[in-house]
């Protein structure tokens, strides 16, 4: 799996990190069990500050994506509850759409359509 | 419509005044054409900062929910086009869905339970 790290986003760098990690793990690329490169290695392969990779690791493992122990390092776990926040992050999203009076059903369908993708790359990723 | 305000939340203030007026605008309690208190108005009943009401404002004005006007004020309008962000936050979102091996199923069910009671609301809005 490749990171891509984009300095100039509005996205925090560690918000970067842990958003492609949870992608990697939705499209198969991460299953179960993988290992994530150490904090320092990460940070060293990026120009990064450890603290920087450290504070996605712990947002990753207090999300319940990711365990981290002192002797594997961050291996990642499939499976767990949605976070508390999750439902309400999704409603914010929903009333924008609907508040611009996008359709239901529209919006709906944009929500199969990734969904469909997530499927399809962890059918790839399956046969690979 | 009522406006809560948590000091003490994780959310920065001018965005919980941003999502609020927009989930008042998806459940129709801000029909388009309403005018919102005047910043001036909004900082004073809350005791807060001018900044903080004129940055939700200015945000959800970038983001076209409102309308600002010098002689109006700030005026809801329901119409426009998803933020390029909407697309990119609900892909992360359906990703820590499907991360966490909750079905498609299950993910498009809480989509659909949220958008059906915007629905409700609008019919009742309508209706009072």
């Amino acid at each position: 799996m490749f990171l891509m790290i984009e300095i100039d986003s509005d996205k925090p760098i560690y918000m970067q990190i842990r958003d492609q990690v949870i992608e990697g793990i939705a499209s198969g690329q991460l299953p179960a069990g993988t290992s994530l490169p150490s904090i320092r290695q990460l940070a060293a392969d990026f120009g990064i500050n450890l603290h920087t990779v450290n504070k996605a690791y712990d947002l990753l493992e207090r999300e319940g994506f990711i365990q981290l122990r002192r002797k594997t390092g961050a291996v990642v776990q499939v499976s767990g509850t949605l976070s508390d926040t999750w439902n309400e992050r999704l409603q914010a999203l929903m009333a924008e759409a609907y508040a611009k009076d996008v359709s239901s059903a529209e919006i709906l369908q944009h929500c199969q359509l990734i969904l469909g993708e997530f499927a399809a790359q962890h059918k790839l990723s399956n046969n690979s």
